[in-house]
């Protein structure tokens, strides 16, 4: 060969090279830190550590990850009548109300997952059967005893409520975030999971606990249409972070970090199956709202500010456009510079 | 000469003109827009031409250009007990108070004016006799028949208040808003005003119709150190007006634009002399407070919400940094939402 032919051989393999390390460290950077849970347990005592999500490997979470097979789950609880949300799309929205809810037994529930065509997606996430209490996998019979969290790791937080959650694959749950910590517990099938941090809760259009895009920010195609709805959410993003759990992981989502998740594709299976467990701190304690039973109530002084804030947008609403944008830009002045 | 001489005095002529271009096509950029008064009153039937300032030249605004000399003004209000700004630094500071407040008749003003060293500067600002009054020249005597605003100008305003402003040259006026529009009339000496569209009220640091910087925007020198401590503002400087007024000429400024003002040194005087007159719309009339004396008192819907406001605060203080952060962001977004 030439020597002008080693020449663009050796620029080409330089470039796929360069391509290859760009492109891993723009993942990189979204990417969930990872830790072992025992670690982890360890650094807890120092507060900080319970700032950001953290991905927990080597948790062990009992027989669950073996036992829940369809079968499994069918014969324990296969009667129990459940309320589930079905939809013709996978991006499931909160606000534009996507879904209904419908009333089946779960042996029932995990057929139609099954047997459904692609246009039909099912969820389901337990409640309590008392609706003014806080799901607890007690009231699904003996299967609660296959999950079980390390005492260590639920140390000292106060569990607020353990939830199952089974989807069918591709489902996507809209954005939102949570009053309380959240140990979220991929059992079966693969979970994407993507989180922003509290402070771009102003970029992604949340009204009470979710948000106006749904879903729409897990859709691999259509972003440029999403950015000219919602310009804020873009930089937002950017800044996102991302993880895919599998059977078996455990991601820490702390409190105030508006988050969605996917139900990824995985073998042997259109249903995928996690456990979360919400807790709170216990130096918030007096701070939750005891009815909270969803674990996204806000917080008792936040409740008061935002029933002020509902008396204070109809009176800037009485004044003429230009002294309502100065006023409203005003007072959000005072809430940032609070927030700083 | 050779050619490469030529070259070299031709490439560095092209780059003066430039920067030459560049120098004044940034000034144009900054520069409020003029227009003679008599075309702007045709205009103003149409409410858009009252949403930005205006430069209204050939007003004719009666005797006060020729007659108000200081032995004039001395010889008709010298008697009169005025109450004045006096400060050690030119940069006046509402936030910081860095002036006083001293008693003198306005003979002994002006005097003190045109003797006093560099390093001291007064401001005179008219006030009604009684103090809940909002200022009117008649309290001035018959220096108050020497001014007169075409009627066709004010017209369908009401006029709030007419006010008299004598400062020291170099004095600067602090950064702050209005809820009246303003016609700022420059009688002796020049004046440089900085203005701000009312959709930067959240980069300027206001509080109450005050901004923290003072009037430190107009220092030549020490912007760097200013962007550290406001780093916010710097956006909305590359956005602001300006305007240097000459004796007779009038600037219109809409109500909620904030800005700062500059006594530019003259010939022949170390005072500068203007009046302005705060209007009313009279669509907006039950907005504003009865008892707005300096037209900053906030329109009344705005005081109801501030007042909400006070209370929000203090209870977002109550959570801790992470959810008090989120739920001032938070809060701010639905502000922000209704301003656009």
């Amino acid at each position: 060969m030439e020597r002008s032919g080693w020449l663009v051989l050796t620029a080409s393999a330089g470039s796929l090279i360069l391509v290859f390390l760009w492109k891993r460290s723009r993942e990189r950077r979204h990417r969930v830190p990872c830790e072992s849970w025992a670690r982890w347990v360890m650094a807890k005592t120092d507060g900080s550590s319970l700032q950001a999500p953290l991905l927990l490997t080597g948790v062990p979470l009992g027989e669950c990850t073996d036992r829940w097979s369809d079968t499994y789950l069918e014969r324990i609880i296969g009667e129990t009548k459940i309320s589930v949300h079905i939809s013709n799309t996978r991006f499931l929205d909160f606000a534009a109300k996507n879904f209904k809810y419908e009333i089946m037994t779960f042996q029932g529930f995990l057929r139609r997952i099954q047997s459904s065509s692609e246009g039909t997606f099912l969820y389901y996430r337990s409640q309590h059967q008392k609706r003014n209490k806080a799901s607890s996998l007690d009231t699904l019979g003996s299967i609660a005893d296959d999950f079980v969290m390390p005492r260590l790791l639920l140390d000292p937080f106060r569990v607020h409520s353990t939830v199952l959650r089974v989807a069918s694959t591709g489902l996507c749950m809209w954005l939102h975030y949570d009053v309380c910590d959240n140990f979220l517990c991929c059992i079966r099938g693969r979970k994407r999971v993507v989180l922003f941090h509290p402070n771009d809760i102003d970029r992604l259009y949340v009204s009470g606990s979710s948000s106006a895009m749904g879903s729409r920010l897990l859709q691999k195609r259509g972003q440029t249409q999403l950015w000219k709805e919602f310009p804020l959410a873009s930089a937002a993003w950017s800044r996102r972070l991302e993880v895919v759990l599998n059977a078996g992981d455990v991601l820490f989502i702390p409190s105030f970090w508006p988050h969605c998740t996917e139900a990824l594709p995985s073998k042997g299976s259109r249903s995928s199956i996690s456990v979360n467990t919400f807790l709170q701190r216990p130096e918030w304690a007096s701070l939750h709202d005891p009815k909270d039973v969803w674990a996204n109530r806000e917080l008792l002084p936040a409740q008061e500010a935002t029933k002020g804030m509902e008396k204070i947008l109809p009176q800037l609403q009485e004044l003429p456009p230009v002294p309502r944008a100065f006023y409203c830009r005003k007072m959000a002045a005072e809430l940032l510079a609070m927030a700083n």
